[in-house]
């Protein structure tokens, strides 16, 4: 069902914008904007890793230090690339140099409650966006502006002149969630703490120390060298928490200022402690709402029943049929559009140390469940699906109500793979439904929004040269993911920008982010900085 | 599938009590208890009729007179039997002399606001049940009680000492429902009135006006012949409206004194105007409810969708099961036990004025749903069915979440015809959605209450005699009708009491019962009396 990449498709190329990307848009897809849905997403990356458990290869990771001193930063291994070594060297030098002043400005950074959905911390994002732009500037970017929205400003900053160079923008957020309930914190969500080789403090990881780790990236390159070995961009909005609301607009207005070879986000997990990742591929979403109706009023099941059709029974009729024995999505030409996934990609994703029964124990599901034929990574990451998200409908009291109801409703949302457009699976979902139902009911089916999935080739140079900083800094080789979610602002990327997005996560799946104890592994924190000074060394090629 | 019925089956015969009936109960089933839903069930039985239409040969029933002088009785066909024409004559005599009388006692039985869900009026119940102490005494019945009750009480007469004759028990009830919306009334509910030939009044149809009929038949005997030529007993409860909480304790206390060939009830409609009929099936239930559990939590859809079960997805898959193509029940043995309909009783359902066009625009449904092979009312009266009641699971609110849900629920119940155990077709259904239950996902099926069929066999004495005497009325031939629904008292009455019900309903469709300007059309109400009247006499044989 599927079938390689066609010439025409969708998909997202590095450096070259992919200006094959046509929009076929005939109805309106809002982008969810869901804060905590994105940061979810950092949980497909890793949280299964079975070194995340004991026993794996993951175990020869340096191990907690506890408490303060901050470690050394590791030392890059070197493996996949040529560095500039006396560069490199300086470089090495100035973050060793400057481990603790970093940990103290990222503690200052974090002491700014900066909670974007509390109207009462509005001077306080404010601030936060205020202390970001005195920061930048006095880490030697050229450009540093903060710019209004209706909502909270978005900082913004830019250094360039490299011509010839590929030009990279980091994207990332100053906000941070509320931080209830406070009760279950250790210690004072926004009074940060080192304890047992962690930073403890709402948004040490998300996303205010992962972001960091670019800026201070940045500054080494800029105190020690003077410049940057490529062109970078740097966009922090003070709305993903809220669903940055007024980001799409914004990016639609500086489209060209924007403009870039690729976008880097450092807002999610690795796959596990000690395996730096790239995230390549997101999935999308159609999301559709449907409503069966069959008499137009409630009847008496005595009365009525056995002569008049029953939405209840026709609508589990209909999402029966969504499926076929195989596990597979049986809407005609569902599958038309996938990009299947290559020998390698399946044989990589079989490689990673993926703990199957932990992700199912953290399920809590009997057993597992999908389409034949392919792993629990690869349904997770690359398989399109259908999943019945709500259902309504009847008499669903406490009791029992003899009523043949008037109507029953569903929403179902397909996830989508690489190749496939949510317009036209909506329409795909819509025919279907329409063309099974029973003629005795009336079928409403509304597309209610969806996301395009986003795939950046493995081999393009953005991925590779992220590739290569992170596998310079753990001394290992980083491995490619897929998420089984989506971040709708990498849409947006590529969308607007026609630019691809590599997902360079630091962070890790035990990292509570959302949650009282959120954390960042001093280790992760910086390794982070390097591989950022790193990434702008291997992104010169 | 079906198969005639066997030696063991459970159906009610008359006059022989239904010994074979036992009770195989394991479950306790308790019996619903619902005075709405029994009295809705009159709209099964005519509602639909053509003649409820215009042009139909219905068109044949005397018109409305409009207001007083009250019509005459109709003089009585005398089709169908062979009346001692002496005795009948004398009562027809009597009957005719005392129509005014007897609406103006209809209307001080009308007065009392007997509501018996409504505290306030727990003194006007109790009133009711004195006046119609009082009445009964002074119409010459021998015997006549007030039992107490937990709530409210029952009335109980009878008239006994006709040795070796039957002996008919009446059921009927002297509360009735609340009033409101008073406003909706034309004049107040607790001022009869008679416009265009009906008696406006609560309780003018549901249940005084018809009980009453039965009282002024009973009181005929007794003023002109001095005695009955069979033995009656009257039981006249104060609670149907709300549940007759109390009714199944008192019958099984009361069982040997209560003992009968057979009950009659008229709490319920005609076929249609001027068709006089008796109901003699009623389908029974077995309700249940499912639970599909996936997950021990809500799952992310991006996350786990496609790998983990969905619950929804499931149960959707189970119900769509439990139908086959054909519209037949799928769960093994549902129709192992069905009685058949008869070929005399398709043709005679077949032969009734049944106005297929007006039941679907009743119903609002675009068209008709149901068992290939069998027509509507054979759908609805005669076979089983099994409906959706109720389902819900997973996010049901405005907009869009991409849960994998938990849990999904239904409500699921099935109608039963005779032949059919509810205990035993709840443990078909419950092993059935087991079997077809994916083993991924945990189900529980819990069985919620049940009700047995009821079929009192048409050539049953009291059942013939109830057609003659209906049909010598009406001067034409009743006809035989099954309800789709359910009375649970009829039920009662077979298990404890081991009797058949006669259902000889004097309403009709348009009556308005639980209603504003509920009425009960005069010459329905002469009507009923003779045909009282004559039921004692045609039961004698």
């Amino acid at each position: 069902m599927c079938r390689p990449l066609p010439a025409s498709r969708c998909v997202t190329r590095w450096p070259e914008p992919a200006t094959r990307c046509a929009s076929r848009s005939r109805r309106r897809w809002p982008w969810p904007r869901c804060g905590a849905a994105r940061a979810r997403l950092a949980t497909c990356l890793g949280r299964w890793a079975r070194g995340t458990k004991a026993g794996s290869d993951l175990a020869r990771r340096p191990p907690d230090r506890g408490g303060a001193p901050a470690p050394s930063i590791p030392h890059p291994g070197g493996l996949l690339s040529t560095p500039d070594t006396d560069t490199l060297q300086a470089i090495d030098a100035y973050l060793n140099d400057n481990e603790a002043r970093f940990l103290d400005e990222l503690f200052e950074f974090l002491r700014i409650p900066s909670v974007s959905t509390d109207p009462e911390n509005a001077a306080d994002v404010r601030r936060c966006a205020e202390w970001l732009i005195e920061h930048l500037q006095g880490i030697g970017l050229s450009t540093v502006e903060l710019h209004e929205t209706p909502g909270h400003p978005i900082v913004y900053a830019e250094h360039l002149g490299k011509e010839g160079a590929p030009t990279l923008l980091v994207y990332g957020h100053y906000d941070v969630q509320p931080p209830d309930p406070l009760e279950l914190w250790t210690t004072p969500p926004f009074e940060p703490q080192v304890r047992e080789g962690k930073i403890f403090a709402r948004g040490a990881t998300d996303d205010k120390g992962q972001v960091f780790c670019h800026i201070k990236g940045l500054e080494a390159w800029l105190q020690t060298v003077g410049e940057l070995p490529i062109n970078v961009k740097l966009l922090i909005e003070g709305e993903e928490e809220v669903g940055s609301v007024n980001l799409d607009h914004w990016i639609a207005a500086h489209k060209e200022r924007l403009s870039c070879d690729a976008v880097v986000i450092s807002d999610s997990s690795m796959f596990a402690p000690g395996i730096p990742s790239i995230t390549y591929g997101l999935r999308g979403l159609a999301y559709l709402e449907m409503t069966v109706e069959g008499p137009d009023h409630d009847l008496h099941s005595g009365l009525f029943g056995g002569a008049i059709p029953n939405p209840i029974n026709e609508i589990a009729g209909i999402i029966a049929r969504l499926h076929d024995d195989k596990g597979q999505v049986a809407i005609p030409g569902f599958y038309d559009d996938v990009i299947a996934l290559s020998d390698e990609e399946r044989a990589d994703f079989a490689a990673l140390p993926f703990d199957e029964a932990g992700f199912l124990e953290e399920s809590g599901a009997a057993a597992l469940r999908g389409e034949s034929g392919y792993t629990t990574l690869e349904r997770i990451w690359a398989r399109p699906t259908l999943d019945c998200n709500g259902i309504w409908g009847g008499f669903t009291g406490v009791g029992a109500k003899t009523v043949l109801p008037a109507k029953a409703h569903a929403k179902f949302s397909c996830r989508l793979v690489p190749g496939q457009d949510p317009e036209r699976v909506a329409e795909q979902a819509e025919a279907f439904v329409r063309e099974i139902a029973h003629p005795s009911v009336r079928v409403t089916v509304t597309p209610h929004h969806g996301g395009k999935p986003v795939l950046t080739e493995r081999d393009a140079p953005a991925v590779q040269a992220a590739t290569r900083a992170l596998s310079r800094v753990w001394g290992k080789e980083a491995v490619f993911t897929r998420g089984g979610g989506s971040i709708p602002v990498v849409a947006t990327f590529s969308d607007i920008l026609k630019a691809p997005t590599v997902l360079m996560g630091l962070g890790l799946e035990d990292d509570r982010l959302h949650s009282p104890d959120e954390k960042f592994n001093l280790e992760n924190f910086y390794a982070g900085v390097r591989a950022s000074a790193y990434l702008w060394d291997e992104s010169q090629s």
